[in-house]
């Protein structure tokens, strides 16, 4: 449980929208804290693709997660629309720790916090590589 | 297989863009054909709520899904953002008919298209009953 | 809303038992419709690869899906298990018809039957592509 | 990234076998990490419904999701058949943490480990209420 102050959005250095869909409701009426995660990993592949020229497809390089985590403080619903905030809190030779913030609209403390790690592999051998330069810049960008 | 002529944007009469998520691919690099449906009843039950008094929560009628469909006419992916578009074609005394299509942005037609039946029960014993006078005017403004 | 009588078990070639999970369920306490598709494509797929010579990571050959259907006619919910009957209904020379019945576990009347077809392409090109030999036969054995 | 000593079948008290989906795959080819906390609350509620007496539909209390981690040490693919473990690490007047493990048929060492907290509340105040005697001692009889 926890007891750290909430995070707030001056914490984080880049946003994504994210409509809740009906499915993401359980049947306690919230959005199910499984879903949570699919917020952190659809913010941090947007931020990859779009800045750091991750190419899923084709690229050499891939990011593959190795570990993550969730902090719940209050609930958010569909129809909702959240807020996704980002933020790097390390950058090594080939990982990178996310932190990640969900904010409802209009409020300015997390309704969850949580971070992400992911390792930076070749595609075909899953060997962990450097985090390719063009990814490093984007990445040191948003650097808390 | 399809044989109509592709639905276009026009021949619909509500749209709510939705983006796609990282986990809606698949293994084949597109969004997987379960997701779809989560687009359609996601555009259909936010038409719902903002325009047709739908209480999720504690309203006494819910509409539940009794057929659906989809056919699939060219593939979209994550990170595109999708608009869908929704048509009423047929409206019983407790039943709707919905038509959706999928739009990928910036295309007039439909990367995909289908129905979706609701019908609208008593919460509690879960018996057909009328479409609410207030649900009922929003599902005419959309008919097609 | 569905007029035939309802599906029986006696009517599938190929079962497997898929245990519902929790986040199956959505807001009204049953299964979503939107994860009985879930079901039609694990059925398939699992069906391909074990029996059909399916390589899902390196595969020339590849099925994708063009139409899907289902019609629902009593819920199931976690953590029921339910069966997936699996036939053949039509098979072409680089298309199939699947029809897929989800049963509760001590029901021989199907909760939800419904359909989806599969178009055989080159992994590559994305073009249609006959149907491998190997993979015909397995099709060929629960043609229904 | 985790140093601990992988978690092995022995280190669990209740185990569920799983099996994978084909949409729990995603682009690069394993399970998504997302969907391993799926997996994580499917053997959670399976267990407080069989054995603690957890009436989703109309129970006083219910739990919620405060706290979830998982470590990532190895992939799964669609169609394997996982196995979840699950013992309680710490059982306090209102809240519940478990360890979860997951694991390859065949294998002794976790493909992925994490922890995940419940809060049990009162189901119309959502407040916290103390778990009730049958669930607390179903909790009892798999402590770590």
């Amino acid at each position: 449980m926890p007891t750290r102050p909430p995070e707030t959005r001056a914490q984080y250095r880049h946003f994504l929208p994210i409509p809740t869909r009906w499915m993401d409701n359980d049947v306690y009426g919230h959005v199910n804290n499984v879903v949570y995660y699919s917020y952190f990993d659809t913010v941090i592949n947007q931020y990859l693709i779009a800045e750091g020229g991750l190419d899923v497809a084709a690229g050499e390089v891939i990011g593959l997660c190795v570990e993550s985590h969730c902090a719940y403080a209050r609930p958010v619903a569909f129809p909702d629309v959240i807020d996704a905030g980002l933020r790097v809190a390390h950058l090594g030779t080939s990982s990178v720790r996310y932190e990640i913030g969900i904010f409802a609209q209009g409020h300015d403390e997390a309704s969850a916090s949580g971070w992400f790690v992911h390792v930076f592999v070749d595609r075909g051998t899953r060997k962990a590589t450097p985090v390719p330069a063009r990814m490093r810049a984007a990445l040191e960008r948003i650097k808390a």
